[in-house]
């Protein structure tokens, strides 16, 4: 397996060149942190995910997890990557001093996360369910959930998990029918189904913690009435011992991938005696939980991108020592043949994955940025965060996640036959990776959100704030000569989206959200290819700023190959816009229209 | 698992309605047949899909080959699985009946393949391969030769295969080093590698046939000193018996999927004792192999198409049966939740299923009606026939694997998580589908065949006879006023393609190869969308015609169905042309100039 799995380079250049994670310092909520603590961090991450993540990535795919006698079998280092994350205080990085956590910015804290899943995407996962989990009882649950809970999660001693679908209710939260029947006492009796739960069993901790939406009698119908609880595997007894909380385990699911983490069916309350503890007030779970699930959304953007990259690492690191071929200019037998890197076509498929990979990384961390934004900035730069946030959540969520595949597999593609064969990574990455457009809202499900709610919301404040921002980078780069081109180019790609929203709110207005809405997924790739290349603009900014700095000698070729990468982005990539727009200029309804009934045959 | 796997309509729509099938009755060498026993054949082929192959699919997925004690141990089912095949006839069905085949049209044979590869793609590789080989001694073989191997492997007794890759000559044939020493006998002695062999050994058969890639001592360089042998696992004793010839399997591989199908390592003459028997003239050996390998290419397309037409209906059945969500216009939670198929983003997926699987068959069925008039067509006609199969054969093979891909991924997307685990067999098609753009050369080759052999052949003969296919197809269609708007964008397109096909050469000509071959990949991607909005458009006219005729109200819905999905092809499909040629008339080369040291961090 290649030794490398992501370029620290890159994301130094992509957290202090481009998003100037620096500058967070300066904020009294981040004072205590500098830029050689950041540096300490990311390695101390590095370390972890070489000596740790990485040379479990494979095994924990070929040994996936089981249901023996009731109990979700993992790999048996599940415990110690718990421990690891736990002590190392990886789960409580984000979590503020006042609770024993770090308080270190989103920026840095996501930089590990991607790092980590470069190296084994399902080995973060069960650390990065349980802060989410853990955050929303910080957020929105009692001390004494806090103070019952939370320590155990932070240590890694106990599992969180987010409890949201039913064998009925997936992209439709709306039909939950488990239900949360009130007591005399502080809990609730909890019934029912819940499927699709990540890490949400295992042998690899003393206890379960599902952040779980269930809804209470009576109250109001749909999304209205879903409250959160905390509804844990095992409960606390009369003398601390962990008792069973009638959560039983009904089955895992044999996945294509994503195999190092289990994904588990629960019953809730068999034996009536499933307890659960409301989280804030009744009947606002859903707005509670989208704390989590927008956090996860992004979160599982990045696994994606963390995927590609390292599957892009493991494919770099084929065409540099497979030798076929040779020159179009040399094809004299007698010759030697050449590594395949030296191939047009296949430096393409390599320039392609950098395109998609790097720009995707650069859009969420430009995302993260916007989170510590959120959280340090003054009252009206906490709203414009927050919108800004809001319009590209489903875009940090989708664009990786779809593009994250096609870079997999020209990676794969780079590989030939070997590609196709479990000798070599990439085809794991290949099966790994197509659970993104899928889990945690799947693609269909973020362009609604993007056009039918976050592009019109506030009438249309978000987008313009999105617009405003690119619009600052399309005039920062017209002051280099070198990137008035791409500028100009993002600039008409810019007003392309302008038009093409324009038309579909008018659609919406005229003919109403069904015809409005039909398209919605190739108006998501139209505004994911305008946001990563107004992302490409902003590292292209930062690369002639760090060359006009006088870089030193050994950092010429990354930045030069950076500057190959973004040449290829506005070449190869940008131009798919226009195909896109002439789709979604057009109104005949064609997919609202088509009777099911033509599907017959 | 849905009990539909093709649609025997759509088929059938294909082969008679565009094209004509019958029509080939006409010819002396195919005028034994008509349409009565053309249908009696497809529905054998239906039975044998539907009872033997498909039940099998998941199953042997399940138990991938293994190399026990030096023998490949396949599914048990496949001896009864070859039997049939021959016992049957299927394995002869384009064989002359002067050598007592069934002597059907390609259209018919390959149609029965596809259905064979819609049930089961991995058992019908190991007839597939069986044919291709004995066709490859039937055509360029001894009498002898045929006599001693071509009956057995006709029966489904002994195994066919193609031998070219070794460990160093994949992509470049130029370079193997397998040999073939003369000696004083009618034999060589074989001595080499040979890897990624498909069905190369196994435990079905009593014997493999190898036709093998090798080099005479002395030959010319390069691949004008290959050489075609046959090279059995087990060679004839004196006694007719069966004897060990020396060829030792070395391994088995583990892939992502293709798992009912080995895939083996081989090592020859470890014992000095591997005799192979040359096929045809010394050094001739890759134009022969052609021959297998233009067939293998088109077969790989139609497995491609087949695995996603079976994967559409998979998913088909799912989005008719899963109930969630509710209209946009009706989203009042006490509603009953709608099957999803009603969701428009569904019928886009869907929709996009279709328009690729049925304008990939309609190409493939294309080609195979080519083959056919290669072969009974005047003089005149088989050069024409021949020029536009060469042209079309790398369309033929890359778009039906590289959108297939696609086309899968969207239905797998359909199942939502149901669609990532294995009760459902999307996951399978997704693994089974991506050996396509790699087998029988990588989209890579195919691409640098396309536009640097293909395009510019015979001053540019290919190109035009297609052009004018095309054109031809433009006129009939817009004799029809529904369709005239669809004749018009094709027409554009060709026209583009024209003009990008112009600009390239030109590039050819003032900047050598390299540059003029670096996008191939998008070229071929051009070509391909061109070429299949071409049987878009013939497709529509078969329908305009059927429905003028007044076909059967029972049919209506069909017919409908199909101008739905040609509507889509041509709002969603054909506007991607725009993008790829935007890139395809700049002239900057990128990938050729950017040099490979900067791909380092």
């Amino acid at each position: 397996m290649a030794a490398k799995f992501y370029s620290e380079k890159n994301l130094k250049f992509i957290l202090y060149d481009v998003h100037d994670a620096v500058a967070l310092t300066q904020h009294a909520y981040y004072a205590q942190h500098n830029r050689k603590m950041f540096d300490m961090v990311l390695k101390a991450a590095g370390k972890l995910a070489k000596d740790m993540l990485f040379p479990l990535f494979e095994e924990m795919d070929r040994k996936q997890p089981e249901l023996v006698n009731g109990e979700v079998r993992v790999h048996p280092s599940v415990p110690k990557i718990l421990n690891e994350f736990g002590q190392g205080g990886w789960i409580t990085s984000r979590v503020p001093l006042e609770h024993d956590g770090e308080q270190l910015p989103h920026l840095i804290a996501d930089a590990c996360d991607f790092i980590f899943q470069c190296a084994n995407y399902s080995a973060n996962a069960y650390q990065g369910l349980t802060y989410g989990a853990a955050h929303l009882i910080e957020s929105f649950g009692s001390q004494e959930l806090f103070n019952s809970y939370t320590p155990k999660m932070f240590s890694g001693e106990w599992q969180g998990t987010m409890a949201l679908t039913e064998p009925e209710a997936g992209s439709s939260l709306t039909d939950i029918t488990t239900m949360a029947e009130p007591t005399d006492s502080d809990y609730y009796l909890i019934k029912g189904q819940k499927i699709f739960i990540s890490a949400g069993d295992h042998d690899g901790v003393d206890n379960v913690v599902h952040l779980m939406l269930a809804k209470i009698p009576g109250g109001p119908p749909g999304v209205k009435g879903i409250s959160l609880f905390v509804v844990p595997k095992m409960r606390l007894g009369e003398n601390g011992a962990l008792i069973s909380n009638d959560v039983t385990t009904s089955g895992v699911y044999h996945k294509l991938g994503y195999r190092g983490c289990p994904i588990v069916q629960l019953s809730l309350g068999d034996k009536d005696d499933c307890r659960g503890w409301l989280v804030g007030k009744p009947h606002q779970g859903l707005g509670y939980m989208f704390q989590m699930m927008n956090g996860a959304r992004i979160g599982v953007g990045m696994g994606a991108a963390s995927m590609a990259t390292a599957a892009y690492y493991a494919a770099l690191d084929y065409t540099r020592t497979r030798r076929q071929g040779r020159k179009l200019t040399q094809k004299d037998p007698a010759l030697p043949p050449i590594a395949i890197i030296e191939h047009a076509d296949v430096k393409r498929m390599l320039l392609f994955q950098r395109a998609v990979n790097e720009g995707a990384l650069a859009l969420l961390m430009q995302c993260s940025k916007y989170m510590d934004m959120q959280l340090v900035g003054s009252e009206d730069q906490q709203q414009k965060y927050h919108l800004l946030l809001e319009i590209l959540t489903p875009i940090a969520k989708s664009y990786p996640s779809e593009m994250g595949i096609q870079a997999i597999s020209q990676g794969l593609q780079c590989l030939g036959g070997s590609g196709y064969c479990d000798d070599y990574p990439l085809e794991q990455y290949y099966r790994d990776a197509r659970i993104h457009p899928i889990h945690e809202g799947t693609t269909g499900i973020q362009a609604m959100d993007l056009l039918g709610r976050k592009v019109i919301m506030q009438n249309g404040e978000a987008f313009s704030l999105f617009a405003t921002e690119v619009r600052d980078a399309i005039a920062a780069a017209s002051e280099y000569p070198d990137l008035e081109a791409y500028a100009r180019q993002l600039a008409a790609c810019l007003s392309d989206l302008e038009k093409t929203s324009g038309h579909l709110i008018n659609i919406a207005q005229t003919l109403g959200p069904e015809y409005f809405l039909a398209d919605a997924t190739l108006y998501l790739e139209l505004f994911g290819i305008a946001a990563v290349g107004w992302q490409w603009l902003l590292q292209g900014i930062a690369i002639h700023k760090a060359l006009g700095e006088g870089k030193p000698k050994k950092d010429r070729n990354f930045y030069h190959g950076k500057i190959a990468v973004m040449k290829y982005f506005f070449a190869y990539e940008l131009p798919k816009t226009s195909g896109l727009m002439t789709r979604l200029m057009q109104a005949d309804g064609l997919t609202v229209d088509t009777p099911t009934e033509l599907f017959n045959d």
